[in-house]
């Protein structure tokens, strides 16, 4: 094993191995590090076994609207080994093929900054005793270590082995009783998923005044309002004070801020994500090791003589979406091959554009909230000339050929002054691939008028979009 | 009533009504002329209840490849009866409810051009006897008397009363042995439906060497492919020579060119459409009887004196498709509007630009098949410097997601020269919503480099976006 690269990557998830293999493909060498499982939190512990998990109840969804089909009876150890089969049963050698065939080095251990352009690479999950190899980078070291779920200090929560995502996508015997502490995508997605595999009482404990505080106001409405109507009990502006566990394995007790007690099987902790910063060496280059590793539109890190640290994925704590970090792994390779090789490092692809305008995302709840862009509050706080045009999804034809009683909502924030699209938000069953005609109106700044001629194929859902032009008034 | 308005319209189909209701919206007086149902061929015959009989059998497709779920037995008579309520009973009130509300006057008779601005308005379907009524038009008439199915020439056909996309649509009791004459839109969609539906022989006569030979060849081959998997039988480079129904509504036997003779219950004829310009009086304003209208990209009939004349939707054969046909409405409208009101008429809604780029469709077939832009014959044939770019959609997290054993094909073609796209088609299930992404990237002509950052969101299928460009290059 040479102990010299051109550039090494510390993290193997979605973001690292794209920055690997895009820079190995050029012809650069390559060393990625990875502690775990090659393909990261988002392969084996998040979005492909959650979304694994959410779309048989999502089809059983779209099911139940459509005369003529009926369901039998939901086989959740088939829904569950579909999970398993997606994940590769936890299981990365396809991964490892992957990042091999693309020219790139896997090292397994974990990676820590040592000095500027070194790399120690600690065997196992980096605990001592063991004998650690040191690596230097020619031209960069790409930190990609993503981020870890937040515990709060909820007296008793942390001895009680709450699940995080992890537990929650790997479920094998669904708990019946379920108390979910957080509101936000995971919170809502896992909790569908759940409830909907048989966790027949699922609680949410919401510190805020809704769910999915961060896109339009309406989405959180919607997706509670369903949540609801499928049994799914939601308490907002509500704490949890204290939980107890005191046989492990066995029931949970929590004690609520506003007084209910509630047993349960398991608890989910969902409050939130932290970049991965802690043990990763950014004091020994200078930096901190409690916050994001803050970057430029070229994912260099800030602060760092020489400039040979970048940082892409949760871990510089942008967007913590897993297209955002692959997105930033292209911006990033292009720019650091390009260095390498002493070439324009400004060409059109090397600039991260679309983290600033808004990243799109997509929440697999029933409904889906799909968004990007800014929301009508963001455009609004940020001083935009604001107009929005909303409509209902369910009268489109497209939508009410989707089954009976489809509903649906879309909205659009249109900045006046330039007649542009700020952002756009559909919630509406299915709505996941309507996403893109959104991302690219809006990433690209297509005016209105240019829009006008984009004519939706009928009869599809696509259509809302010239009910929202017409709402507006062209 | 009146008989004098600002514009007339002649035919209530989806074209029609849009123009009728936009320019009624603008504040000019406006009639409305429809001999069957106000709504059109699309809202009873055609787009829509064909798509509510294939929602179920789609969607049930869909549940085959997700573990987990099981359905039962397709309930028939639930299908139709859903397919009813989508068409409102074959009842207009809904229509002309809307139409009335939108301002303008709806009236009931077969409309027909006497003279420069005159329109009779024979009662019922136009059959004499009955008295008529003269409508004149201060500023324009808009033709949209759509289309109908064309009847081959072939010996007994026309006396062995084949079904059209009438029949077929509305369908009652599902014929067990289908003959199906053409390889269109109308003859894979109307094949699926029926042979979904319980057409146990459903045998698809082709005359030439494929099926959907309008859109990328793959295309039809995938649904060809996709047909036979179901029991469905094509017969490529096949005639129907001769027809014989002895007893109406009995057994037909048809005579196929390469020898074979067919026993069947009913024959649907899906050869092609013809703008309906027999019998609306064009001869009377000096135009021909017997071809489509020919306009300029402002709708406006090429060849009459003054220019009150205009023709949008199917009757003028550039795009025999409802969304366009609207869109030809909006744009006509508001280009009369402005000359009825003396005020610029070549604003940026007031041009038709969308046509000549190449109209979106989606086919709802199983695959679905969703086509925007010029196909890489097209762009070829019109002396682009062409590229393509293809990929399996299947290989996309977001499409594994969608089941076990999806599959799909994009095929993107790029003209070299701008770096821009002149057509996209997305073969797969359910990719009837990615489509307008497409749309909204060819009709504006989006560079390949700002592409590049509208970043699709995962684990979705639109992913293929970045697959695509990734394999051209970027």
């Amino acid at each position: 094993m040479p102990d010299v690269f051109d550039v090494i990557v510390i993290g193997a998830g979605p973001a690292g191995e794209v920055a690997a293999g895009r820079i190995a493909a050029a012809g650069l060498s390559v060393a990625v590090i990875e502690k775990e499982l090659a393909g990261g939190e988002c392969s084996y512990w998040a979005c492909i076994p959650s979304k694994a998990l959410l779309r048989p109840l999502d089809l059983a969804g779209e099911v139940t609207r459509v005369p003529g089909l009926a369901l039998g009876e939901l086989a959740v150890d088939k829904v569950l080994a579909r999970r398993d089969e997606m994940v590769s049963g936890y299981d990365d050698a396809g991964q490892v093929g992957w990042i091999e065939s693309a020219g790139a080095v896997l090292l397994r251990g974990k990676g820590r900054l040592k000095g500027p352009r070194e790399v120690e690479v600690l065997p196992g999950d980096g605990s001592p005793p063991g004998t650690s190899q040191t690596l230097t980078a020619r031209h960069a070291v790409v930190l990609a270590t993503g981020s870890g779920p937040v515990i709060p200090p909820i007296p008793g929560l942390a001895e009680a082995e709450p699940w995080t995502n992890r537990e929650a996508t790997g479920v094998r015997a669904v708990p019946r009783r379920l108390l979910v502490i957080g509101g936000g995508v995971v919170a809502c997605e896992m909790a569908q998923a759940l409830h909907g595999l048989g966790a027949e009482e699922t609680t949410l404990v919401v510190r805020g005044d809704g769910l999915l505080e961060r896109v339009e106001p309406y989405a959180g409405e919607m997706v509670a309002r369903s949540l609801a109507d499928q049994g799914v009990r939601i308490l907002p502006r509500e704490t949890v004070e204290r939980v107890e566990r005191p046989v492990p394995g066995g029931e949970i007790t929590a004690y609520l801020g506003g007084g209910e007690t509630l047993q349960v099987d398991e608890i989910l902790v969902a409050t939130g994500r932290r970049a991965a910063t802690a043990d990763v060496g950014l004091s020994a280059v200078g930096l901190d090791d409690h916050h994001p590793v803050g970057v430029d539109d070229s994912m260099r890190a800030t602060g760092v003589e020489e400039g040979w640290l970048y940082a892409i994925g949760d871990v510089n704590g942008i967007s913590l979406l897993t297209h955002m970090g692959k997105y930033q792994a292209r911006v990033c390779a292009d720019v650091i091959v390009a260095r390498a090789k002493g070439a324009p490092d400004d060409l059109p692809g090397m600039r991260d554009r679309a983290d600033s305008i808004g990243s799109p995302q997509v929440i697999f709840t029933d409904p889906q909230v799909c968004a990007v862009g800014r929301s009508e509050a963001q455009a609004r706080a940020e001083g935009f000339d604001v107009r929005t045009v909303e409509y209902e999804m369910g009268n489109v034809a497209g939508g009410s050929l989707m089954g009976v009683g489809y509903r649906g909502r879309a909205k659009a924030v249109v900045d006046e002054r330039r007649r542009v699209l700020l952002g756009v938000t559909f919630v509406a069953p299915g709505a996941s691939e309507l996403l893109h005609s959104a991302t690219v109106a809006v990433t690209v700044g297509v005016s209105l008028d240019d829009l006008w001629h984009a004519v939706p194929a009928f009869p599809t859902v696509s259509e809302v979009w010239l009910r929202l032009l017409e709402t507006y008034g062209m």
